[in-house]
This record gives structure tokens, C-alpha cells and sequence, in this order.
């Protein structure tokens, strides 16, 4: 059928859509989410249909902006629009959905279709479903991570071999990645890390980053750091690794679901990527971490390290504590400040620990230190000084200030302390809660907002003892994060909660 | 965080949906497909957010249709826009993923936020995933249903008991509703039928019943008509009888996810919307019929009956033959002739067989007929003219000619008669291709388009013999038609396939 061509200045979605008057889709032959092919010119696209009785006319095709922005001058006023079948893709969902295995190619197909936005977010959806559902063996997450690489980009890194550290997430302050990789680096060991920004915590090792220097990197740029220095510090989302993945993570994050298969494979694929050859991967375990159950780590860890096996990939994990935050400080500047401090070799022993931790391990995997003494090799690096030097040369290639200073930092001027009311231990630190007020001071944008916390678990206080500061640069936010301290985000320990008085009920 | 109101004259999606720029969105904490509450001067929506860098500004939020049209004099410029919760369903929807039942009231606000436009495609998706994958128990089953039926209209009919009739599908031609209803309205039962639309088939009851008489009416005309006359057979589209359902159905089908526990549901919760007490059921089996397997269909009716009893409504189903179609006639006008024959005493002998049948097994379930004896009752309500005088007494009801003769059914002027290029035996009827010649001719949109078939499966041809007649009302559309008959949509059985000779290759 022959339409003609309205524009309408709307990006809805990821992949081609078209707007079609109700009466011309039952014409066509098609309904709402099916699939039209669209002839523009000498260009060919298969859309999926919304219907409309309104903002199109009959005998008029609307095109958003995926479409909009192909159109040129051979494509005239008008286009031909075809009932088309949906990708094949969409019946290997079905089959997943059904409880079967999917072949190489189908898994190829899925990802390529996902890649070219041919999958609408509904078929994406069912897709996500599916391996929640009917989960993916150790064969299917293989085939779905070597797709994820093929359809992406990846590092072209000549200095082998290649190392890399992942933590799984959910811990305030877990700044890790800014200690370990001038460790290795210092060492002479290669590690270009790509990290994500905040989702909902109040700083991601990107923003942190972002205080000292820039972090958004092509791919080319990326090589030319690490085949010069051996190390970086950049945000992943500046290449495309594994662009499936951040595809599917778009569906996945609204409904909630994490399916460990898919977990698994994203993780893997961006390694897998990058080139990594020897890998610590970081599964904190807490009531609010990513990960809530210790049995699940540990199981996550031998998945982890028996998929590694299969992509070449050597990997250890280590389980970790989730339940407190890593540092003093939360929030980009704060958090930043404590690694620039532990690198001066004082700072958080929390953040120094894990670090040095994961660093060793990384220098026993690549043969850099006998069994068990890594660690200690990564603490000479950073008494040595060796480890700050080479964070400065970081700093330097990746366009920021290397001679910066903890005072160069901006630090939110508007700050609140709050103190103890009672004596006694500090007993848990509500992490979710330390995000939220973090983020209501207004982290991760504002980069000098957030939390200090003059106290640490398990230590004891007196009544009136500071226990934490907020930090905002604009008093408004202060307001805003007092508001949520209701609930507090530290307990201190009382012995006797309540005493309970007068007749009870039975 | 305070924003500008930007109308976007776009209807997206039938629930609620913003447009926020991207930074924006990340000062609020909302992702893409996350929510968002919107304060319209005194209204308060929540919404489905999707992210621009382009088409709002920062400082802004675009409102597509949906919240356009609620938007009033009150509304002001502004628009209060903070961080909304997913709806508890959302969550339910995760547990039916995760394997386990849903409760009542689970289910419940389901549907309700389903009927609500509170779900989004994507959770709509998780949902039909869900219950696709992990099936629903009967309890489940029930619970649905009931949620369905209070969320949608239900038929306030006085005259009891109610009967009804249901096909599932996937028989060109197969109009027996408007044979059984007649036939059953002749002997004084009440049966208020609602039918549907063809959606890839060539022609439904209501595209069938609309060449003779208006089928679009409200529920209280509906009443009006069923309590006067007995009996009616209308569009269901045109009263909002488990609304949920349709919400569901417009997921499913771009999916192509029909899982039986949703099948059942969706029949069933119209029914009981309508009030039915007794129902018979139609399955055909067929390769190309909804029901392709005779075990399957043995299930889904013990499955019908078995909820039916907990539902308060007597069901019997019947299984039939699902490989060709029934009467001589596909396409709106031409299906209406065999029906006005039939009714006449004449006609498809199928057609008559079938609808005599089903009517029947109804006379038996409401007692006007001892086991075994229904069929006579219906045959003698159609040989006596009754049947004939009551189905135009519906048609006059619902403002049709009551006296309409089958001379006046517009039947298209283009026609193309293809004949036998052999002689033997009509082998098959190719369901789905007949379907795709009828619409490819113009049905059901093109009432007199379509195809008459002058011969019937099982019956001997001499080579030149006409086989079928295509019709339509634009030249161009038969050439549509032809191009497709390259596949024979019937099959003339050969004793010998093919001669080969030469050397056989081993």
C-alpha cells in the first residue's frame, strides 16, 4: 500500500516504529506490535506497527525519529508499506519460552536481531522471560556471550597478558577498581578497565573518576592509553562492548529481573571483550547487596569460573562482606578522596585491604608472586609510592591535573552533622539507605555531595560522638536528605531496647 | 521537580507515558520504561517514562494523548513530576515467573491495573511469559476469570436460562452462530450471542451478520434486544465484556503466545459476562485450525467442563473436523447466502448439519429435548420456517432489512472461475491459503469479496471442471488473489505423482 509520509519528531523506541491509521493496517492485514515492511526510496525497513485514529490520516504513514533520520532526498513523499512476518528470532523465544535449548545460530540470531533493533521491547521482553524462566545451560551462555563479542566492539590491546577485576555491586564506597589498577600498572602488568556509572547508588566508579579526570574514551583512544601506560580508568559505556547487553539491560532493569545466566553473560562478554585473560571477580554478599545469599555466591563463583575455563578466560572470585560500606566517604569527591588517600598509603584500611587483596590475587594468577605473597608485593606498591604515581599517570593521559591535590576537590559547602544519642556500638549501617540519602544530597550528579561517616561498624561511641556529615551544594538537598535520616541509616547497639510496662494483653 | 508541559500529539501506547530529557530524568532517579507520578493541578497520574535528548528540553515533560486528553483548565503550565513506584502487580508478575501460584487478590490487582492502563508492554509481556511458562492451576484459572468479569460489563439479561455457543477458531466459513441462534431463539431460549471480527481469517460472525444488519450496540441495547426478542448476534467489541481479556489479547498475538490457561480464561470469563448457563463448545482439529492435535482438544474440553462446574455454567464441547471449511461460501455476503439457504432449508448440507448438531446438544442441556433427540427439534425449527422467520426478526431488531433476499447481497462484479487440469478426487482443502485468496480478494473489508467453492472435499472431478470462484469488487485485488494460487489452495488427488526414468542415482 502506497502512504504517504508524515514525520513526527518523536523518538518512542529503540527500534523502527510506524504509526498507521487503524483502517490501513486492517487493509494491510496487520495489527498493533506486528511488523510492516517500509520502503523509503531505495531503502528498505521492517517497522513495527502502533495504530492510530487520529494523528495519521488514512492513506498517510507516521514515522518516528529511527525512521526520520534515515530519510533523504530519494525518498520522495511517499512509501510503500507491506505486511512483513516477524524476524525468525522471535520463534527461538518462543522455544525458549517453551523450555527448549537454542542452537548457536539461534542465539546468533537473537543477538543480531537485538543489535539491529529488530526486536520489539515486548519480544525482548518475552526473550527475558524465557531465560528467567527456563534459565540457559552452560553451553547456551557460552554461545549467547560469544554472540554479545561478535556483535560489539572489542579491544585491540597489544601488552598481554590481559588483566581485569569486576565487582558485582551493591556496596557504598567500593572504590576498589581506583586502587587496584595503579597497582598492577605500577607492577608492569596490563588492565584497561572499563567501569558503568550509578544506577542507584550514589557513586559509580565512573563519577568517581570523573573528579580527577575525563572517562569517556572511543575505542581507538582507549588502545592508544593502555598500549602506552598499561592501565586505564574509563567508563564503559564510551564503547560498545557487548552492545546486546546494554540492550537487554534496558528491559531487565524495570521488570526486576536478573536472571544469573544473563548476569553471568553480561559480565563475560565485556570481559571476554576487553581481551581479559585473568580476571578476580568481587561477589559481595549482603541483605542489600546485588547478591543475598552466601549458598548463591558461592555457586556464582564456580559458574563464574567454569564458563571462564571455556572462553579462555582464567578467573577467581572472592566473597565479600556487603553489609557496610567500603571507606568514610560516599559520593563522587568523598570517595574519590579516600582513594587518594589510601594510595598516599593512609586512608580507610577497608578500601586498602580489599584492594591489595584482589591486587595480589591478580599478581598470583599472572605469576608476579608465589602463592599467598601478592598481597604483599601490591602493599610494597603503595608503600613504595610506586602505585600513586602511576594514578597520576592516569589522571595525566586521561586529560586530567596528575599533580592534583585532596584539596583541589569540590566538597558540597552546605553540611549537616549528625551525632549519637545514646552510647553505645555501632551495629549495622543500612546501605540502601546510606544510597538514598546520598543521592537526596544530590550524588552522584553535584560531586561534591554525600556522606562522610566519622565512625566505623562495630566501633563504640559515646552520647554527642559525631557519627556521620552530610555534604550538599545546594541547601535545599540538605533539607531533602534530613527528611529520609528518619529511618537512620547507623545503629548504634543499645542493650536494652524498650521496656515494656503495665498489664499485658494474652 | 517542577516541569514545563509539552503536548505530544502522539497516542504511544494505551497506558500512561512521559517523555523526560535524559537529564532530567537522572536528577529524578527514573530510568527508561521506569515511573514517574505526574501532578496535574489537581489530577495525579502514574506514568510509563521514556527518555529524549531532542524532542523535550530540560525543564521539560512531554505528555503524549494519553495525558493530553485529561488535561484541563486546572492544569496550569506546570507539571509536578517525581519518582513513582512500579505497581504491586509488577511484582506478582515476577512471583508467577518465579514458578509460584498467585493468590486471588494477587490476580485481582492484576487485572485491575491491567483494565487501569497501569501495565506497561513490557510487564504485560512478563505476565503472558509468566503464565505461559509456568502455567495457572484451575484455582488460579478461576480466580482470573472472576477478576476479568468484575473488572469489565456484564449482560443483565432477565430471561433465563441463558444458553451460548463458542468456536475456537480457525474453520473458514464456519457460521453456524447464525444458524443456532435462530434455531434456538425459534423455540423460545434466550441466548444473547456476541461474536467476534475476522483478525487474519476472511470473514468473522460479526463481518458476516453486519451484510444484513447494524452489529455495533451498548450493552443496555443489547439488553433491550435479548430481553424483547430472546436472542441477538452482535459484535462483542461494542461492549466491554471482560475488558482485561482484549488488554491481553493485543500482547499475545504479536507474540504468538496462546497458553491454554489464558484460553480458557478469555472464552470463559466472556461467558460468564454474558450470564451463560449453558454452553457448547466447538474445537476443530486441523493442521492449520487453532487446535491441531485431537489429544489436545480431549484436555482443553475436559478443562472446559471441569471450570465450567465451578463456574456455575453446564458445558459440553463438541470436537470437529478443522481440515476444510464449512458451507460453499468465504467472504462476508458470500457466507450470509449459505446461512440465508440453509435457514431456508436448503443449502450446505455441512453448514446445516453442524448448526442442527450444536443447537441440538442445547435443546438436550436445557431439557426441551430427551438425550439424543435435540437434533430433530433443531431440523424441524428450520424445515417449519421458524428458524427463518426468527433470524429476520433479529435482523429487524438490529436495524437490518428483515425481509432482505439474497439478490440484494452485494457480491463482487470481478470474477475469475478456475477449473481441474486433471481429473480425480478433491484430496485437500488448504484452510489457510482459502483464507489468504479471500482476503487477498478483499474480504472481510470488501463485503462481496471472496471465493464460492463448487466442489467439496472427498467429491470426483473430471478434468475442466470448475473448482472454485473467486470474487471481488476491484479489479486489481484478483490479481492479488491469482498471484497466491500458485499454491493450490485445493488439491485434486492423481493416483500417479510423477514418472521418473533415466538412471536412478543410489
Amino acid at each position: 500500500m502506497l502512504l504517504k509520509i508524515k514525520t513526527l519528531d518523536i523518538e518512542a523506541t529503540d527500534y523502527p516504529l510506524v504509526l498507521l491509521h487503524k483502517d490501513d493496517a486492517k487493509a494491510i492485514g496487520v495489527r498493533r506490535l506486528g511488523r510492516v515492511n517500509v520502503k523509503l526510496g531505495s531503502k528498505e525497513f521492517v517497522a513495527v506497527v502502533d495504530l492510530t485514529e487520529r494523528v495519521v490520516a488514512k492513506g498517510e504513514v507516521g514515522l518516528y525519529e529511527y525512521l526520520c533520520d534515515r530519510l533523504d532526498k530519494s525518498c520522495g513523499i511517499n512509501a510503500e508499506v507491506t505486511l512483513a512476518s516477524p524476524p525468525d528470532s522471535v520463534e527461538s523465544i518462543k522455544k525458549k519460552l517453551d523450555g527448549n535449548a537454542l542452537s548457536k545460530e539461534e542465539l546468533q540470531n537473537i543477538i543480531e536481531d537485538t543489535v539491529e533493533n529488530r526486536l520489539s521491547d515486548i519480544e525482548l521482553s518475552a526473550f527475558v522471560s524465557g531465560v528467567y524462566t527456563r534459565g540457559l545451560s552452560n553451553e547456551e551462555v557460552i554461545n549467547l556471550i560469544n554472540s554479545m563479542v561478535s556483535t560489539g566492539q572489542t579491544l585491540d590491546i597489544k601488552r598481554k597478558p590481559i588483566f581485569d577485576k569486576h565487582c558485582i555491586g551493591g556496596v557504598p564506597g567500593n572504590r576498589t577498581t581506583m586502587v587496584v589498577v595503579p597497582i598492577l600498572g605500577a607492577a608492569g602488568l596490563t588492565i584497561p578497565k572499563t567501569s558503568s556509572r550509578a544506577i542507584s547508588s550514589a557513586a559509580g566508579t565512573t563519577d568517581t573518576m570523573e573528579v580527577l579526570c575525563d572517562v569517556s574514551f572511543h575505542k581507538n583512544e582507549i588502545e592508544k592509553i593502555v598500549n602506552k601506560i598499561g592501565c586505564c580508568i574509563v567508563w564503559g559505556g564510551g564503547v560498545d562492548l557487548a552492545i546486546a547487553d546494554d540492550k537487554l539491560i534496558k528491559i531487565r532493569n524495570p521488570l526486576g529481573l536478573d536472571p544469573e545466566s544473563l548476569l553471568l553473560a553480561s559480565i563475560l562478554a565485556k570481559k571476554k571483550a576487553s581481551g581479559s585473560q585473568k580476571v578476580v571477580i568481587d561477589i559481595p554478599v549482603g541483605k542489600n547487596a546485588k547478591i543475598k545469599d552466601e549458598n548463591f555466591a558461592r555457586k556464582l563463583a564456580r559458574d563464574f569460573i567454569t564458563l571462564g575455563e571455556r572462553l579462555e578466560m582464567e578467573i577467581k572470585c572472592i566473597i565479600t562482606y556487603g553489609e557496610k560500606p567500603i571507606g568514610r566517604g560516599i559520593g563522587p569527591s568523598l570517595e574519590a578522596i579516600d582513594v587518594l588517600k589510601v594510595l598516599a598509603g593512609d586512608g580507610p584500611y577497608d578500601l586498602r585491604e580489599k584492594s591489595c587483596e584482589i591486587a595480589g590475587l591478580l599478581f598470583e594468577m599472572g605469576g608476579k608472586a608465589p602463592r599467598g605473597r601478592g598481597k604483599e608485593i601490591a602493599e610494597q606498591m603503595i608503600d613504595s609510592g610506586k602505585a600513586m604515581s602511576k594514578f597520576r599517570e592516569i589522571i595525566g593521559e586521561q586529560g586530567g591535573n596528575a599533580k592534583v591535590k585532596i584539596e583541589d576537590l569540590p566538597i558540597g559547602s552546605y553540611q549537616h552533622t549528625v551525632k549519637s544519642e545514646i552510647e553505645g556500638r555501632i551495629d549495622f549501617m543500612d546501605t540502601r539507605m546510606i544510597n538514598m540519602i546520598a543521592r537526596a544530597c544530590g550524588a552522584p550528579d553535584d560531586k561534591g555531595a554525600g556522606i562522610f561517616f566519622h565512625v566505623e561498624k562495630g566501633e563504640r561511641v559515646k552520647k554527642g560522638k559525631d557519627l556521620f556529615t552530610l555534604y550538599a551544594e545546594k541547601d535545599k538537598k540538605i533539607d531533602n536528605a534530613l527528611e529520609i535520616i528518619n529511618g537512620n541509616p547507623i545503629g548504634v547497639e543499645k542493650v536494652i531496647y524498650d521496656i515494656v510496662e503495665g498489664e499485658l494483653s494474652i
